[in-house]
């Protein structure tokens, strides 16, 4: 591997790539183009080759990428020859949503124990078999069986104090459903999911049409087109809790 | 603007900041220095300017941004100065939970109307006083509402004939939690939400900071330590539906 600092956006993409690589081998397709791998992943082919090139040399010229070789090597860099057990803390609607979503299994991510502070929930059967226990275990399950994955989906007011809680634990990575950022030690990883935060960039994109702010067109990457144009049809209600008039 | 393409982890960030300085007004702070803004988006000051000066030129060298001004002028950017109506398709547990959401509302998203093709579905009251609809009535609700968000939760297998519907009806943006790729024309734009993808670049540091294959350490912008080393916990099972070994 090259010392070279590693974008965040080429290991996202080793991930498209991987799961397209799985469903080619599930179909027994044994090569793959680079434009083809490429265009799964909505980048040029440029891009592909760089993305791997910070990984060792991969691939033929003009014949193209074995699949289930690179597919070895893409699940090795991103850890993902084995199963990774998975605690779940937060057992609400989204939390119950994220259990019972097969792509966690189907990408070898086994929810493990589910935990919750509500007295509401601790007891209660989950569909799928999972008990939801107190956070009072938390700790022991996580060492007793070496866990170092979290998801989190507690109340944003709570989200610290847990976190907390799972870093003593050993806990080394942690997927924040959460809207408030956390702090944790070096050798601690947080990973946010904001739905919202995904929306604002379509909202961004169908502003810049609209308002002819143009972007410049990259013939490799079109990604939306500028032609368009078209009212915005929106309701002129204040937003929640904040004048945005300064 | 700059005739420049602006990177999509830049509109990202100018949604981290946006929810910050939006926090910060609400707490009546009038003054937010570079480095406290910054540091909530996890990049160091001098990425924050290169980010602003897309747009303009932002703040007083030494004193700061203006909370309410640049929160205003950024929520411009996005597109969030008001609010916008989205349309959910899908009301499993993912759809459900994202309902139930309070994160939406709170940035101005407002659903204003459900469906599903699931005949048991169909007709239900789900909390929050929405009652899903048939797929058939999509069209006529975006057209007459001039809607133009989405939002698809519904299995993976009906995902493009959905957006399909969705595209022909006039929606110009969906967030896409279905795990594969949709094909929509130019003038629409797509942001996929995959957990397991997000889960992946944490795999990704763990076993990078296991095996010691160090990346540089930038001291700006310090993600997580390179000292620690321990045994990483799997278990030994081969991944469902594909063999890793070539």
């Amino acid at each position: 591997m090259r010392k070279e600092k590693i974008p965040a956006a080429t290991i996202i993409r080793l991930s498209v790539y991987q799961r397209y690589l799985k469903r080619l081998l599930a179909n027994g397709v044994k090569v793959v183009s680079s434009s083809e791998l490429a265009y799964e992943a909505s980048v040029n082919p440029a891009q592909l080759r760089k993305d791997l090139s910070y990984f060792g040399r991969f691939g033929v010229r003009g014949v193209g990428y074995d699949v289930a070789s690179l597919l070895n090597t893409i699940s090795g860099i991103l850890g993902l020859l084995d199963e990774w057990r998975v605690v779940l803390v937060g057992a609400g609607p989204i939390g119950q949503a994220l259990l019972r979503h097969p792509q966690f299994s189907r990408q070898g991510y086994v929810f493990e124990a589910v935990f919750d502070f509500d007295e509401n929930h601790i007891g209660k059967q989950l569909e799928g078999g999972h008990t939801v226990r107190a956070i009072e275990d938390l700790p022991k399950v996580i060492k007793e069986r070496g866990i170092q994955l979290a998801v989190l989906a507690v109340p944003s007011e709570r989200a610290q104090e847990i976190a907390d809680v799972l870093v003593e634990s050993g806990i080394k990575g942690i997927l924040n459903f959460c809207t408030t950022r956390i702090r944790v030690p070096r050798g601690v990883s947080v990973q946010y999911v904001d739905f919202t935060i995904l929306l604002d960039t379509l909202t961004y994109k169908i502003s810049q049409n609209n308002t002819g702010n143009k972007e410049p067109v990259s013939s490799a990457k079109p990604k939306w087109a500028r032609e368009h144009s078209w009212p915005v049809v929106q309701s002129n209600i204040q937003r929640q809790g904040v004048s945005l008039t300064s």
